[in-house]
């Protein structure tokens, strides 16, 4: 298979599929649109799980973890976030198979196993974890409980793309109950801010924080808080959400505590999630044609060193010396490889940690040994250097910060170069075609000029940014009152 | 709920089931035969996924992930394997919900969205997962294939237990790939040492290993190699299992390599996991009629500190010694909770920790500060003793250690004690009945013996121990020859 990939000029699409594939990230299976997450893309998703957990505990979240069949009974109990996501559930019927008794070596569905009630595979987990919050929380003295699962759900979409959109995903959701709505909504945004803390600072993604429309957000949620990446193409991307449910999930499974005074009060909840569709974001944010681009936090390889010789003896007196370097660089907690396979040549590995997207490569011969050199390259400047190997941990340490800096720096500039003010409709629609990116505009806060918007533009509203400021306006589609500007983008 | 817990010697059963829900590990769903694990019963999983994993990847595999559904057609080309499964398989049929016509508010399997092919959820993942290998392994240099898999999976079990027996469970599941036959035995005894080391220095629990025999192998596997632990009623639990599959799944993926002489050979193949049963095998290995006793290594909180305290001051004076304590255990590595709550009296909060199993508890009052002393509790021995407060933080060090030391070697003389040599069925009958254990017996080799002595007796062939010598005998129950004697027992 040519390791050649289609440029993102020609065709940004075909080009971030073939790189998820090319540089064995994830594959579609035998399942209609689930992916098999191949070892180098679940390396990410380890390095991401791995900072994600550390920032949930250090805000006091603990782990577990609820069943992934759900009772349609308990599914169906709080009614809007049923309806949400009812035309998505894989639905299991059946607990057995038995042989077929007209096809040799085959099975078939067993009728006499037949459920009573059926079981719907976990979309999102609310229903059955408020169905045993129920029985978790008395006294104002059991809260505010603070709970996160690492999970896999199914949601069955039926347009499917790697990470991006996929029937099976990987992501954890976190579920807290509290006495008050004020502490639900505390804990609501504090989410946010740790999402977009994870994404700006290790996934070197600048993200806009805002708040959903109605009709965009979860079902079953009072308020839809999330965070919006922009991807090199001009597209949008919901890249993490936490939501205020309200008293909507305790009411629905009569989830009540006894306050401070003796009285009865149903308790108030947030959930909030991301998934492995930062894998999608990650890639879209940084890569180019020639492949990944990582940041050096999550790369699963920070640096790899490929030695060029002709003979053994060549290679054993670059072994010795590329193996000190392995070693003082993992002293220092960073990950590296020396790759001395004789199968393939330096030039094929080259291409490889390019595609790859391994932050820094060290390529080191004959000449470089005599002269106490290396050649040093960077993945996101794909700039070459002969540097001296005396001091090269240093070096490196510095340049993976550097690295991962100046990849937010120039996505962030991208970023902003593209949230457009446009103040009438045509201009809306002119910017949507030919720039991309976030429009910002007034919008006169009904559902149904968001709907024709969304008919006439594919553009949706991402969201309401916290930080827009007040501004009187006129709707860029219906020309009625707006106090503040909303954020418009097409979206994946 | 009152704390106190039914007996061992009382009712085990009951005595476990009670520990699991009382110490907050795991209770049951509302899903038939799953659980919900806990917070604290998920963080011994997470403390055993942390140690499991890291002997993975120190052993050269890596993760990866694959799909929760099987295809029909997939899950039974393995005939073995899929007729050893096919009565525990939840099966999903439709993909999609709607509004019940006749039942406002409900929702109906929607008949229209039945699927073509009915997916299997995941009872192990052999089956996805070659036919997966299969676009991945062309030639030697793609070999082996060193590849593991965290993942929930699902057995539709008719009767259930906590942690023991669970319709779903989380698991490991590795899956090897390799050129020769001799590799993939090495992987897999290899990985069987791997679960035995974690039993032994991490659960402290001693293990036998051993081969099953072939009414006890894995479904498709060639030759299983297990783990087998004691029980403190003297029963056994399988506690990991390491299957060489041979060719089996190969020839059913049609998954062949171009070997180094050019020639199309299939591919040898082994899998292996352990799972939450783990925790139910931690906690019968060691606990007692007052609670959990957790192995230092695995135990969520390793140092518990309680104050004992009159009034503000005096709470304060104590907080400020126990906060420097906390600090410098911190830094040692050790986990330690300051438990200064004031909703709880100090006789709870010790009965409390007691339940959940902290190896060590440090309770301080006025008089210590005086003294400069403060009281330590060994949750193994239960023994109490003052101790300086100068140098805690090594003694605490050393302690931890020693009471890790302490209990695996307090299972092994139990287990050691649990090994009966018995050379008649009468004596194979009465040591089964009155001392439980092990009975090591000289076994003919046939199924049709085995399945008579489980009929009469409800013992099963553990295993045949790796270790076993041979040594000429006759079998326990028909008498025919025997070459060497086998380890029965009645199992969980």
């Amino acid at each position: 298979m040519s390791k050649k990939l289609t440029k993102r000029s020609e065709d940004y699409s075909k080009w971030y599929n073939e790189l998820v594939v090319k540089a064995d990230l994830a594959e579609n299976s035998a399942v209609r649109g689930c992916m098999v997450i191949k070892p180098y893309g679940y390396a990410i998703w380890e390095k991401m799980q791995k900072a994600l957990d550390e920032m949930f505990k250090e805000t006091g979240h603990e782990n577990a973890y609820f069943p992934l069949l759900v009772p349609k009974s308990l599914f169906e109990a709080e009614e809007r976030n049923a309806a949400g996501f009812a035309k998505e559930c894989a639905v299991v019927t059946h607990y057995r198979l038995k042989n077929n008794p007209d096809k040799e070596g085959k099975l078939m569905v067993d009728p006499n196993a037949k459920l009573e009630e059926e079981l719907v595979i976990r979309p999102t987990s609310e229903a059955i974890i408020w169905n045993t919050y129920k029985g978790w929380i008395q006294s104002y003295r059991d809260l505010p409980l603070l709970v996160n699962q690492w999970a896999n759900v199914m949601r069955w979409e039926m347009r499917t793309r790697l990470f991006l959109r996929t029937a099976e995903f990987l992501w954890q959701e976190g579920h807290t109950a509290h006495a008050t709505e004020q502490e639900a909504v505390a804990e609501t945004t504090k989410m946010q801010g740790v999402y977009a803390d994870f994404a700006e600072n290790f996934m070197a993604m600048p993200v806009v924080k805002g708040v959903k429309t109605e009709s965009e957000r979860f079902a079953g949620a009072k308020d839809t808080y999330t965070i919006e990446a922009l991807m090199q193409d001009g597209k949008a991307l919901q890249a993490g959400t936490s939501h205020f449910l309200g008293q909507n999930f305790a009411e629905a499974f009569d989830v009540k505590f006894t306050n401070k005074q003796g009285k009865q009060e149903y308790v108030w909840a947030s959930s909030w999630g991301v998934s492995t569709r930062l894998i999608g974001g990650l890639i879209m944010t940084h890569s180019d044609d020639f492949g990944l681009v990582l940041p050096p936090k999550l790369a699963p390889i920070q640096v790899v060193i490929v030695p060029i010789y002709r003979n053994e003896e060549q290679l054993d007196a670059i072994s010795e010396k590329a193996n000190t370097i392995v070693k003082s660089l993992k002293a220092k907690g960073i990950s590296v490889k020396f790759d001395s396979r004789d199968t393939h040549k330096p030039g094929w590995k080259f291409a490889e940690y390019e595609l790859k997207g391994v932050p820094l490569r060290i390529a080191m011969g004959p000449r470089d040994l005599e002269n106490g050199t290396l050649e040093l390259a960077r993945r996101d400047t794909l700039k070459k250097e002969s540097v001296p190997q005396d001091g090269i941990e240093d070096r490196i340490e510095g340049l993976l910060v550097e690295i991962q800096e100046s990849l937010y720096k120039k996505a962030l500039d991208y970023r902003n170069e593209h949230i457009t003010e446009v103040d009438n409709f045509e201009d809306f629609q002119e910017v949507l075609d030919s720039k991309g990116g976030f429009v910002s505009a007034h919008w006169d806060g009904t559902t149904a000029t968001e709907d024709k918007i969304k008919e006439l533009t594919k553009a949706t509203i991402r969201c309401i940014a916290l930080d827009a400021k007040n501004e009187a306006g006129k709707c860029v589609y219906s020309g009625a009152f707006s106090k503040k500007r909303v954020l418009f983008a097409k979206a994946y």
